[in-house]
């Protein structure tokens, strides 16, 4: 089954990402043998992850199996399977399928939560960076309307129905505003003792604005966008304790059982396992043409790098990790052909976030849009960005549907078993209270 | 929030299957206060399960939430917990969410696997009930391709790429066919070591052939269309013995490491709570009515209740589930009101079965039919029945997608990731070989 004489150079890309996927594909044709490994047998279009969280898109949508995206290039296998520890020295990755040794070398295993040393954060506010995240998540948030619908304590009843979000980036916005539209439209008939519409939601910023990232007038446009969804923005403070039911944010107490963290960021943990130049989120700080100091057959790509650019780092976002990855691509051929490779230039077309329904914020260059003409944008731009046909059309339908009736389609709980019949029924429990719920606490016409 | 007065009496529905829901439904407007108690938030197309099991469709595509079904229906509550007991003398089920007291009852939990008396066999043999089953065999099947992929040993390579089916019903027939097209079409050229197109499908039935409960001539035509896609069919023969990666039939041995189960159903274990008079499967013997004989407050529906017909007991498929559901509805109407109730006769429309593209035999009243024709009629009926129109037009697209492309859309591997990065390395291990699997076994272009 090898088209390829077995002396040309092993390629190894881990990480199936923005970077890692388009190292891949921008090497077709080229004369070296491609290993690309991932631990999931998809590529994740992470910018739409917050839709599944929030019911509005499935799973499927917004991933794309790896093999069939490099279905017929030949140069590139891929392997399913973990990568744990780097061995620069001996050029070998160790992973679940065991050692994988290479002539060069693309890290692109991206970023994952940071809970900046509050590790036991992480069970109460969970953060969403895969697809198994925004399944919990989206779980998380449907069980605690159906908890808040059997809860008898008031105080409790509304404990359930409060959100809070911690960290205004897009993702946090994005959650946020998705978070007041569920409650206000999604579910507002749906039960029977609770009003959903009664919902309240907090976006809680360290930073003394939300979007730090955007112009400022974009973020206060966002906020604007926010409040008038019901969304409560909180800024200039940092969450201090966090628990199950309870977020401590400066000096003030939010009672909110269901708690998202979008706050921050860390390299994702094997970088632990090198020996190199990292910066204090953990990324890879990388030479300018993205490879190694010491290891010029070693180049890394997206999230996990570090790359200075002239404003500053180049930003975590899809757009630059495309690029990097496929300069970094570039840079394995100049390696190969033994040529000068060049620095690498981040080309920031801009960048954009929604905060609801026919809303959203967008930076164009030095061009700021706003509203219904930045949603429309936004959404042009994710479906001609989404790998697959299918997807793209099937995203298209869904938010048209999404759009006209006010609804979300995938609005399932699954998942283990457990969580449903043991959590839920001792959550219901108002607390200090062992016993079984009693019957007038059941939903009754 | 209360919309009837407290006095009306309670019908506490227990399960949001066909026969539940439908009971529910049919009782729009009536003066009952109705609970609807259901494990999960959504009502399941069961009929379409096993596309989602083969990555055909999504599990939102066949799954809807009650809240939203029964939205506008003033008189229904949905609780979400999980019935464990029913006590009845004193008219109390016990659940996940404390007990529950009810004037009239109508039990529809339905049935579950039965490995008649193996039940160690279900890990390595799962079942399809469930959204969950359905996503643990899709993750399954996908995950034997990857294994076989990175199998340095042909002969396991060979038992990687070979799946039995055990149960030659409609569900047996139709995971056989889907398994065949997955190898033949959609992963077709998706590996660079090993081709898919030499899957080997086994279907193991112990009647004597195939959908036994159809008319001979279309058992035939369907065991046909099966050969025609590769599936080996064997009838006459019982599964004897089954582990994780061999099943043994009559004198016969498969190397198989997917082995699935379609084999027997039983009553679903509340039942078993009950002094109440049952068959051998488990199922409730209920009187005409669907009543209980000692108790006319309760009704039994769908495949928990054992029901004579006037030609042997009413099957349990979805058509015969809606009926007995509305029949139970209108039981309790007359205990109500005081009046006689009537027998339950099942009005037989037929039956269908899909083998595979463009393939199916269905059986209308006297007429069967096969082929092209009997799979554009089950298309067409399937899509009917789907509850929720965004779903018909979202199944719809997809499988005009399938159709053209050959490819199944929803081919994500999810679930916990222990799975996926212990076991596979585990599975992919040649047996006898504990040591990390040989670089020469990764794949190379």
């Amino acid at each position: 089954m090898s088209n390829a004489p077995a002396a040309l150079p092993h390629l190894l890309i881990v990480g199936g990402g923005f970077a890692g996927l388009n190292a891949a594909r921008s090497l077709r044709g080229a004369p070296v043998r491609i290993t690309l490994l991932d631990r999931e047998n998809y590529h994740l279009f992470q910018p739409l992850l917050y839709q599944v969280a929030t019911a509005a898109l499935n799973a499927s949508d917004i991933a794309v199996p790896l093999r069939a995206i490099l279905r017929k290039q030949q140069n590139v296998s891929v392997a399913l399977g973990e990568a744990r520890r780097v061995d620069l020295d001996n050029r070998v990755v160790h992973s679940g399928l065991g050692p994988i040794s290479y002539d060069y070398l693309i890290l692109a295993t991206g970023a994952t939560h940071s809970y900046f040393g509050n590790d036991a954060w992480s069970s109460s506010a969970p953060g969403l960076k895969t697809i198994e995240d925004a399944l919990d998540i989206r779980k998380r948030i449907l069980l605690a309307y159906e908890a808040a619908e059997l809860e008898p304590d008031m105080d409790v009843c509304r404990e359930w129905l409060t959100f809070a979000v911690v960290g205004g980036g897009p993702t946090g916005v994005e959650l946020a505003g998705a978070l007041a539209e569920i409650g206000k439209h999604t579910l507002a008939n749906d039960f029977r003792r609770i009003d959903p519409t009664q919902v309240r939601v907090m976006l809680v910023e360290g930073n003394r604005r939300i979007l730090n990232a955007y112009p400022e007038k974009l973020s206060q446009k966002a906020a604007e966008h926010l409040e008038k969804l019901g969304v409560e923005v909180l800024t200039g403070a940092y969450a201090t304790s966090l628990t199950d039911d309870c977020l401590q944010v400066g000096d003030r107490i939010i009672h909110a059982r269901t708690i998202l963290w979008a706050a921050g960021v860390k390299a994702s943990p094997i970088a632990d396992s090198m020996e190199v130049d990292r910066d204090r989120a953990g990324r890879i700080n990388v030479e300018a043409d993205l490879s190694l100091a010491e290891h010029p057959e070693v180049f890394v790509a997206g999230d996990l790098a570090h790359i200075e650019g002239a404003d500053g780092p180049v930003p975590g976002v899809a757009r630059a990790a495309i690029q990097a990855g496929i300069h970094a691509a570039r840079g394995v051929v100049s390696r190969i052909e033994q040529t000068a490779s060049h620095p690498f230039v981040y080309r920031d077309k801009g960048s954009m976030a929604t905060i609801g329904r026919a809303a959203a914020v967008a930076r164009v260059g030095n061009w700021n849009v706003h509203g219904w003409l930045a949603w429309v944008m936004w959404l042009f731009v994710h479906v001609i960005f989404l790998v697959g046909f299918r997807n793209r059309f099937q995203v298209m339908l869904g938010w048209a549907w999404s759009y006209i009736t006010f609804q979300r389609g995938a609005r399932l709980i699954t998942g283990r078993k457990p969580d449903l019949n043991s959590n839920v029924s001792e959550q219901v429990r108002p607390p200090g209270h062992s016993g079984p719920v009693p019957h007038e606490s059941l939903p009754s016409s």
